[in-house]
């Protein structure tokens, strides 16, 4: 994978001058295009062996183009706050928008490879780790980013000829430490690593790109050229109108039998009875949050349901036991500008909770298979891959040791009638009933197949779906407060012996 | 996952017989449809539990369709022919061509399940499994298959009543014998690996479709519904004329300098060391693989190189140093009918060495990536994601312990041309050289550019690529047979240690 980079490239002075000053006012273009374009964003990985020029080529960019429409980001240690969430949570925050160019330097690959070749990892976990980035990839891909890898790249005798040099002047010599000449130690171990990485890494769209590293000049030209053909590429392409659908379609069962239909929605319960338990669980439910083995946990609590089912009370219920230090409800309405201009679970990244807090997500990304697969906000495509999208997302929270509860609350055609009627009359709920709600209500059972494929398909052992009988508000609220005590006691109990994953 | 599945579905006699009637009319006319279309090949995989109606399926659908465009395959124990070669190729020998319907019985998902199950793998490994599948049915995907997957479930309780009910019946108490009874021991662990399974390999395009098997005409209604939904909906589609190159480019590299061009291409070696060094190296050649070790391995030679390079010539050196009983040697040249019906690696496939055998394959896969390339033949994204899918393939041939060695013949263009007008003079070299070969040569840079980029990222640790300097006819014979003897005599002494890897 390093034939061509291992060969000795050159590139003589006056030829790199007279390039280069074409090159920047193209790449200036470029950007100035993507700016008004809006379209897509850019994300470059930089990565490769240690001295072949990464920081160089990182700098010369910010020389290159204009700083206000390029962030550039280096991962080194996570910090404190970047510890207590997944570990993809760092990446996501720092995604470029649309429109702009967002420079990684040691992202996702560092870590795989780094530990494979200190020997922590195993062959499959490595192989995992690649799985998992193959997907992070793909759905960045899906997402529309242009997602431009590039592997820096030098031989051992070119590194170690580079370290001489650098050693022998006094104007670089503090750049060459122990670290450094380590590294050149290990240089073979990191290559046999790093070469099968590449090649299980390199797709169709996000290839690696191996830019040879020793002469400067050549390194500069190679990475620039290059990017400049990716970023003109993909700004002077026509968008295409209908892509092909190439998803088998969803069928709702011949019968009508469904999750929905099997349920009983109306639940016994009397006030008196409401009372008596809400009082139990609400104090059960602030133990376990002060439980000193929750200081290692998190929650992440999903309402989803039926307009007016209810999901505001319960989750008052929820939030009432709990201390206002801990908790942090995230209403989800219409994306924002700036969330429109990011993948679509960016959003719900930015908003995981730090350890010890629970976060309740009033809606969620289950938005892209209910509203927007029903109202046609996104194509088929689209929402078909969300549900692999969604447990890989909720995956990475579990491993984190992230408790991740899911409530629908559902009622009856009928009660909602009775709702809404009620809310139109009530001068203090009036707010609470728009003409998308009786909209929303012509589309009934366009929504009910959604949300039974919905569960279907992302009620998982690890993250799985409650169906709560809602046309009783009291019996609702008591499901939703009992079935997340024993979601966070069952991860207590577990806590006790299960180390968190690294990396 | 299994939720709608694990409800009370039922469907009257009196509706199933209507809808039947009509159901199989409509798939046969799709069937119709699909065998004149000829645009796509259907692979339905069936997958589930013990006793959700999977047989009973598969001989409905044997009943419902017309045989002749339908072919099933059931897999249990491979062959000895099959033990031979890599795991997938059984599955590659089955695949269905276009306008046919395939229906694979116990497929590529089904050891991995059961090794997890029985605790003979990790989860890192079957995490790496996993990964695996993914890659493979996007590939399929990608070469558009429609790929259906189903996945046949029942409850416990249901599964255990099918199971007493079975053995009441004089007719079918056979069925049920201490096997099943066993299965149905283990029916929470096997659920509980399928789970994640299933969650992990469901993609947009290939989602697993759960089909709910305790009631007999709701299972096959809903699996022929779907069948027939998926088939119309790909066959009515109208086909997209282009879409959208979503492939960053690949470009050449600034100095000029490739692997190409630092060749020396005019390698001295005179007629009389060449006779010396031909006989000592086709001699190692035969005792190699007459090494008893080497009956646990095999070869596969893959030559390219420039038109009129000498690949006729170097191959009979090497075959003229082996029993014709160990060898076979596969000229590639434009696909056949049959194989233009298949996944592109498909006839590639078909040709792969048993244990102990040499395949020598003159022209190969790569013509993707080079001819396919530079003539048009497939779009930008076909050879882009190309590269991963031939490093998956030969990582496939290595992990069965077959050696892939891989030559480039490089010739000068004035060589060429030379040795084009040596074959226009010579009466009985005339048929090697056709106007294709000189326009070939009109498109020399472009081919350059294809051979360095493939060279670049397909010569793999595991596959490298050796470049033949060819002006020198009898230098480039005795480096192709050192290389390949080195080759094999490395690979001998790994395998004493090394133990081929499971399933």
């Amino acid at each position: 994978m390093f034939e061509s980079a291992d060969l000795a490239h050159h590139v003589p002075k006056s030829v790199f001058k007279r390039e280069e000053t074409a090159l920047r006012e193209a790449l200036l273009d470029a950007q100035f295009d993507l700016a008004a374009q809006r379209r897509f964003a850019v994300l470059i990985l930089i990565a490769g062996v240690e001295g072949a020029g990464k920081g160089e080529t990182v700098n010369l960019l910010n020389e290159w183009m204009d700083p206000r429409h390029i962030g550039v980001r280096a991962f080194f240690q996570p910090s404190d706050e970047e510890r207590e969430r997944p570990d993809a949570w760092r990446f996501w925050r720092a995604l470029p928008p649309k429109g702009r160019i967002g420079v990684f330097f040691g992202a996702w690959h560092t870590m795989p490879i780094v530990r494979r070749a200190m020997g922590e990892s195993t062959e499959a976990e490595f192989a995992q780790a690649i799985g998992d980035i193959r997907r992070l990839e793909t759905m960045l891909c899906d997402e529309g980013v242009l997602l431009l890898k590039y592997w820096f790249h030098m031989s051992k005798p070119q590194q170690k000829k580079r370290l001489k040099a650098l050693e022998k002047s006094p104007a670089t010599r503090w750049r060459v430490t122990e670290h450094e000449w380590a590294f050149h130690a290990m240089y073979d171990r990191f290559v046999s690593i790093s070469e099968p990485f590449l090649r299980e890494t390199s797709t169709g769209e996000a290839p690696w790109i191996v830019i040879p590293g020793a002469d400067p000049r050549f390194r500069a030209l190679t990475f620039g050229r290059h990017l400049l053909a990716a970023l003109r590429e993909r700004l002077d392409e026509k968008p295409v109108k209908k892509l092909p659908d190439k998803t088998p379609p969803l069928l709702a069962p011949a019968d009508k039998v469904t999750v929905l239909s099997a349920l009983d929605l109306d639940q016994p319960l009397t006030r008196a009875d409401y009372r008596t338990r809400l009082e139990a669980l609400q104090g059960r439910l602030n133990a376990l949050v002060r439980d000193p083995r929750f200081k290692d946990m998190a929650v992440v609590a999903v309402f989803e349901g039926n307009d007016s089912a209810g999901k505001g009370g319960a989750i008052r219920r929820v939030t009432g036991a709990l201390d206002a230090r801990s908790y942090q409800t995230v209403s989800i309405a219409a994306p924002t500008e700036e969330e429109r201009a990011q993948p679509y679970l960016w959003r719900f990244w930015r908003h995981l909770p730090g350890r010890g807090q629970v976060a309740i997500f009033d809606r969620s990304w289950y938005g892209r298979v209910l509203v927007e697969r029903v109202e046609g906000f996104c194509s088929e495509a689209d929402w078909m891959r969300a549900y692999g999208e969604i447990n890989d997302f909720e995956e990475a929270l579990v491993r984190h040791r992230i408790v991740v509860a899911k409530f629908w609350l559902a009622i009856s055609k009928a009660e909602q009638l009775k709702r809404f009627k009620q809310r139109e009359k009530v001068a203090f709920k009036r707010f609470k009933i728009t003409p998308e709600d009786w909209r929303n209500r012509d589309k009934w059972d366009r929504y009910e197949t959604a949300i039974c494929d919905m569960v279907d398909r992302t009620s998982t052992a690890i993250a799985p779906w409650t169906l709560v009988e809602a046309n009783n508000k009291l019996y609702a609220r008591i499901k939703v407060l009992d079935t997340l005590c024993d979601a966070i006691a069952r991860a207590l109990e577990q806590g006790g012996g299960r180390k968190r994953k690294k990396g």
